[in-house]
């Protein structure tokens, strides 16, 4: 049996880190950490940063994987997905071979909280099912982009006793403002913020939060809408990559 | 000017704090701790083992207070609320006054995440709005029950690019399952769940989550809903108290 430790580290900055991370990290035999795609050399220094700030055990490796890229064209979103799922399941059963032995254990690093918008967990449930690797597995909670975001323009996520929903991009407009007084959007490519229509919605949006590049704009949607894409055009060019979120709750009418 | 830090101390695990929080409570002057209410002797227990743990300056103080309790009677929800927070404001500021000295930081130690169904930073708003007493403040996030509970059952929060609504007991009636395909569920005192018509239906639940008390329980809905309610009013009437949450998610037809 080879025991997988998936440990949350937090949305960008090292100190989001919890003790049981710290605990956790200090446990792993080998500490895989990705180094590949559009964002993931950045991503990858931040790993390394880490476990070169807390991990105090002086026996145990690091080992980089390059992370199989999505395919897109002439597949549905699902089976691109699965397909995709299943090249990383691929890559993690190689790396549990042949860099773990029998009884040790490896870590995963994953950028926030393996629970929200992240594969990992499925992953390695998936590479426990093909059964060539004897594994078992925990999981260690992170500070997310969510709570980050939050933190930093100081708000509640919730208005009071009221519900909140999370979802994405392609998603958001099935949700607000119709369905959520609230809603919080992750993996957005294409800022679905410019296609609601409710001026008075109040927005909170943050980039590379958590990190000294951290850009938070809040405002009402119609009069911050300009300010958001254009700061955000700029970052993504300056940087080369841009992680961001957002958070709308609806004008006018809430009650709180 | 004082300076207030709302610190996020994690969801019942000890260990689940930040070193972003272990410095944030070494940067107060004071630490304020609430010691009234159903269960806040647990928590003041938690939160003084926290401060026992990790406060290493040793020129700061504890101080502990009562908080007022929510009055329902012949109020309607929000009345009731407002009213409630308007006591906590009259008490914060009272301790801001008499206990921080002007230039001072105090530490307010919130369970689980400032951002998820606490009113620290609605109180504290509210506190500064008065302008009795000149403040500013920073969040510090923490590790929420939800984050908690994902991480004990193992499991993502959010199927595949799929949305994800966080509400209360009251409301989940609203919510689920007509319009959401996964909820989560935290203040139910009524156990909500047992009124969801979808038997097919999986529920994760915990109480207690990331003590040693922690009961975690899941399944269709139809096969464990017994077992959770018989678990929860065993536990309740052992230990004076109970704080749970739970994630449902739709069955049958959901298309991951």
């Amino acid at each position: 049996m080879r025991h997988i430790l998936i440990i949350g580290i937090g949305a960008g900055n090292p100190e989001h880190i919890t003790v049981q991370a710290i605990n956790a990290l200090n446990r792993a035999d080998v500490l895989f950490i990705p180094t590949k795609g559009a964002n993931k050399a950045e991503l990858a220094e931040v790993r390394r940063e880490i476990c070169a700030r807390y991990v105090t055990r002086g026996d145990s490796r690091t080992v980089e994987f390059a992370v199989p890229i999505r395919r897109t064209e002439g597949r549905s979103y699902g089976e691109s997905v699965d397909e995709w799922h299943a090249g990383i399941a691929a890559t993690y059963e190689d790396l549990l071979q042949h860099e773990l032995r029998e009884g040790q254990s490896g870590a995963f690093l994953v950028w926030g909280d393996p629970m929200l918008y992240d594969s990992t967990i499925r992953i390695v449930e998936r590479v426990r099912a093909r059964g060539r690797v004897a594994i078992d597995f925990e999981v260690v909670p992170g500070i997310t982009s969510l709570q980050a975001l939050c933190a930093s323009h100081r708000i509640p996520l919730n208005l009071v006793g009221k519900p909140v929903e999370i979802t994405t991009g392609r998603r958001l407009a099935e949700s607000f403002p119709a369905k959520s007084e609230t809603a919080v959007v992750m993996l957005d490519g294409e800022q679905a913020f410019q296609e609601i229509d409710d001026p008075d919605a109040e927005i909170y949006w943050g980039a590379y939060l958590g990190t000294p590049d951290e850009i938070v704009i809040s405002g009402r949607l119609a009069d911050v809408k300009e300010d958001i894409l254009n700061a955000r055009a700029q970052a993504r060019a300056r940087m080369g990559w841009i992680m961001d979120i957002y958070l709308l709750r609806k004008g006018a009418d809430f009650d709180e």
